[in-house]
């Protein structure tokens, strides 16, 4: 069993708070959950937890023309031909206030992850548009992301992304780049060989939130541009255990985990919602234009961060027990 | 219910056949497909379909070395960590022999997509190593497709490809690439709003199989390079029909399919299997060297075409079903 | 999309809610459910439903004996054994408070059979202790089993059950029973041929909420006397329609429902708790005494037989929508 | 690993092969089974384990009245209703030839608990039709069991059973029963405590194949005549255990097992196929009259037992399972 509080999870819902710095959209809103079932005397019970933030600063009233035009890029359209409504107050479900709940659950699973096997997880910034972050991924910690509010450990470079995100809020404007995340001293053996490959998960895992558009693990895309003599990753004994000289397998080898560190980048498209008049079409099917309004991120790339180590989280830990369940204790 | 027969099958395993071309592994199976159940008086049942190939030239002793040394770059070490066993004659379902079965059920899907909705789906080579075709992805077709081994409609840069794969094979090395997909005539409203994305299963379906390490959807890793006002796809009423103007979203808003073409890249490492001398480890734990043996694809692509097509097809067939499921007939 | 309010569920929680007569628990819940997401103007989103029920008269104090006793026949020791851990005030999970959201689910669900199927369902007790009602099946309705505090609709033996429970909540002793449902105008074709048969499907349903021991449809254990020529249940035309003679079947053949009333009876042992000195074992494992304390139901059928009417809705309506998917709108 | 080979199987399916003994169906099949994929050098790998069967003796002609005419009591109508189409060959999977795979799996799902828990499974025919078998179920074994053809280790009532069975077959009519089922040494601690309860697993499982009615675990639906009081089960320590007096909740409290004998009792219906003319209607519903043919068991509770046994090893390996990855070694 886990000892498990509110304390657990706030931190996590805090890094992802809306109004926490001058980047981020300034909706004010304490996220503070409540934990409602599956923790009994400080410890977790084995039943399923159950937690609750309610929304505390919604405002219906900026999205009323939402109500009767579909936003560009967004999910308005899509809703509307899958149920025929939608939650034109917001964006419901397709708002990003959605990922709520995958940080919350995703700090349980860290802190699973980390007193049992000691994996640390730690995502960033690495490409905010054109700007480029250099990180050391086997070094690189929270101390360091927290250190700025957009969250790339590179300061320098940090200070240009803000920089371009203020003048693109600015100008009405947003844009998307890079989030980057490492999970170390995952043992070598979860994964699975076929259907639920360990990179599989993550692919799914990080193509489910809004605004993604793209995954890579290891070499990645870059990868395609060595040959298999180039690509391929020598092993070699060192201090007793099965290594890589180069990891450009991203800690995946057949969909299962060998060892090294896990890493992989994730594109963030920019936020669609632009405070620009835009083409677009309405409910009743006429063509019209639309200027964004409400209260949004110019990029969500950090308040990203701490929802893709929750979902980089929520997936090794489910790898985790199930090989749990191929290891019974003798 | 769905007319069946292996006649709807077979043509797809053959375009995923060994030794069907000088640029493939010369293994010489005729992968004839049995269906064993599901089927009766060439109509479905509505029973589970079940199909089989059996493996004729297996050649167990060319991996006879691989039984006591990890491969590198290969699943070998990993599933010994995950099982403490392996099934080393060839590689078990590590190999890309296990595609086969993607491409059988696959093919299925196809006929019902086609039949009932109307999709097409193509998938071709985009990219060899560091030559790129260029491709026009709303008109490329199978037959296209099929004009020569590499499976890259563009004519000229496919020449160019296959030089480079012979070139390839001939050192003993390998390259990889990337396949682009398309599905045309999806409509709108395939696709759930969060875990189950349609952007999200297809990420996962084409990181399952072998060597595959990344994914983009739309603009993907490019649409980072544009500002939110640049990258938005406004919407317009066209015959009739709510359309988007360029398409960057690659077919998918919210999730959920938008009525545009759905298309994607997947990004291939080159095959790690290479007949050079490497650095490896022992199965007792001891550096060691290990030379490729075996008869393998210097470059995977050409045969991976029609298993992209299949996965791409059992995801949205899976959603198809879905949507039917929330829209009962009156 | 349904339209859907609290006033579409809260009448099935006050059916099951305590301290609702004199023969259950005195314990004082309102149970006022409160719709947290899926719905939107009054119509469902298409978006889970969330639901939220707080408990309010809960005396934990009642139950410290609890902390270090296992109390016989109840779910304490099995949950210590399996996790180590437990929520000894109420019970946590093993209380058959956890219900309620069987409960409300169940509501939603029998409106979607209603609205759209015109299925009814109707549960009732049929048999308490060894007090046996006659019921006809085909035309009872809400109406006569709410027409007494024990829910069962032969009115002269439901005042023979009220007065049996008395007199066991006086001497502090409990009862179970027998709870029938029926389900009326299911549609043929609802099931499927193997696992997930509809009766099989109807059978773990009734296995899982607390204190069920037994379920048999249509003939049941009864049909276990009669030869194969006395069972079958002839086909025969009735107003264009093909339907049984008997419904022996209990309306489901080969795992899919035939058109005829799907009924079935589960067994509900007496409550375990129990006012008097029992010997039991401590989580110290050390031989003692327990004597129920708390507020509990002498009786648990009156307040189950909703329960029993919404699992059924929850079964039913899972088969309509796979149901859905394999009958595309053309 | 498990040390796996197709003896480990074939007994199983022996035991349930039609043409056994004179009791069952005539129709000669050798059942012999292959094991395609898994199992490497003598031991499982770890992936999916593919067995094959193949019929031989299929009759069709026998059938050919059954393509036009819904036979009674049997799924021909309601596969029709759902499908629109059926295999009338030998009913395709409404056959009880279904069941073969059941037990394949369940003979690796029985190694295993025995193996690695010591659990055994041990089913026998507890009543046919009204003749009932006085059987001490702590102690019955696999020996007594196959001491007689219809599978009655009680061996005086066997012998009037198999009468009966064989009086049946001579008049073209068929019986039913009730067959028993015993777990032993389940350790405490197997199971869920709501959805997948343990008998819940258990009622579903076997409401699963042809035939099946009903299901009661421990006191079942007799335990109805008892007060709480009388009903409950006092815990006792006996020999550094903690264990129960007299085990009517049937080794699960809860929904989870405490250690005792998991026991339960399944009812079969007289089978369908009977040697006479029946009522019955036509696949273009008209009234007409059909009489059984094709070579049928008379009753299938002597070839149920070890399909019952099967089931019953699948349920608990899975759980086995679940447990395990709760339980994860230090």
């Amino acid at each position: 069993m886990l000892e498990l509080s509110e304390k657990d999870i706030q931190p996590d819902l805090d890094r992802r708070r809306p109004g926490q710095s001058k980047i981020v959209t300034p909706r004010k809103e304490s996220d503070l959950v409540e934990i409602m079932s599956g923790v009994f005397d400080g410890r977790t019970l084995g039943s399923p937890i159950g937690m609750l933030v309610r929304n505390k600063d919604a405002r219906p009233s900026a999205y009323e023309e939402m109500a009767v035009k579909f936003r560009p890029s967004h999910a308005d359209y899509t809703y509307h031909a899958k149920y025929g409504t939608r939650n034109w107050q917001g964006g419901g479900r397709s708002s990003a206030r959605e990922t709520i709940g995958r940080v919350a659950a995703g700090a349980i699973a860290r802190k699973i992850l980390r007193q049992r096997y000691g994996v640390e997880i730690v995502a960033y910034v690495k490409q905010v548009k054109d700007i480029v972050a250099e990180i050391d991924r086997s070094k690189v910690n929270l101390k360091k992301v927290e250190s700025n509010i957009v969250r790339c450990p590179d300061v320098e470079v940090a200070d240009r992304m803000i920089a371009l995100i203020e003048k693109m809020r600015k100008n009405g404007d947003s844009v998307g780049g890079i989030v980057e995340c490492v999970a170390r001293k995952v043992p070598a053996g979860w994964g699975e060989p076929v259907f639920d490959r360990l990179e599989a998960d993550l692919a799914k895992a990080m193509l489910s939130p809004p605004a993604t558009k793209g995954f890579e693990i290891g070499s990645g895309f870059g990868g395609i541009h060595m040959t298999g003599l180039e690509h391929n990753d020598p092993f070699r004994m060192r201090r007793g255990q099965v290594r890589t000289t180069k990891n450009d397998s991203g800690g995946v080898q057949g969909g299962i985990s060998n060892g090294e560190d896990v890493y992989f980048r994730v594109a963030f498209k920019p936020v669609a919602t632009v405070m620009h008049e835009q083409d677009t079409v309405s409910t009743n099917f006429k063509n019209t234009t639309l200027k964004g309004r409400g209260r949004h991120d110019p990029c969500v790339l950090p308040r990203a961060v701490p929802m893709v180590e929750a979902m980089t989280a929520l997936v090794l830990v489910d790898h985790a027990l199930r090989q749990s369940a191929i290891e019974p204790c003798e």
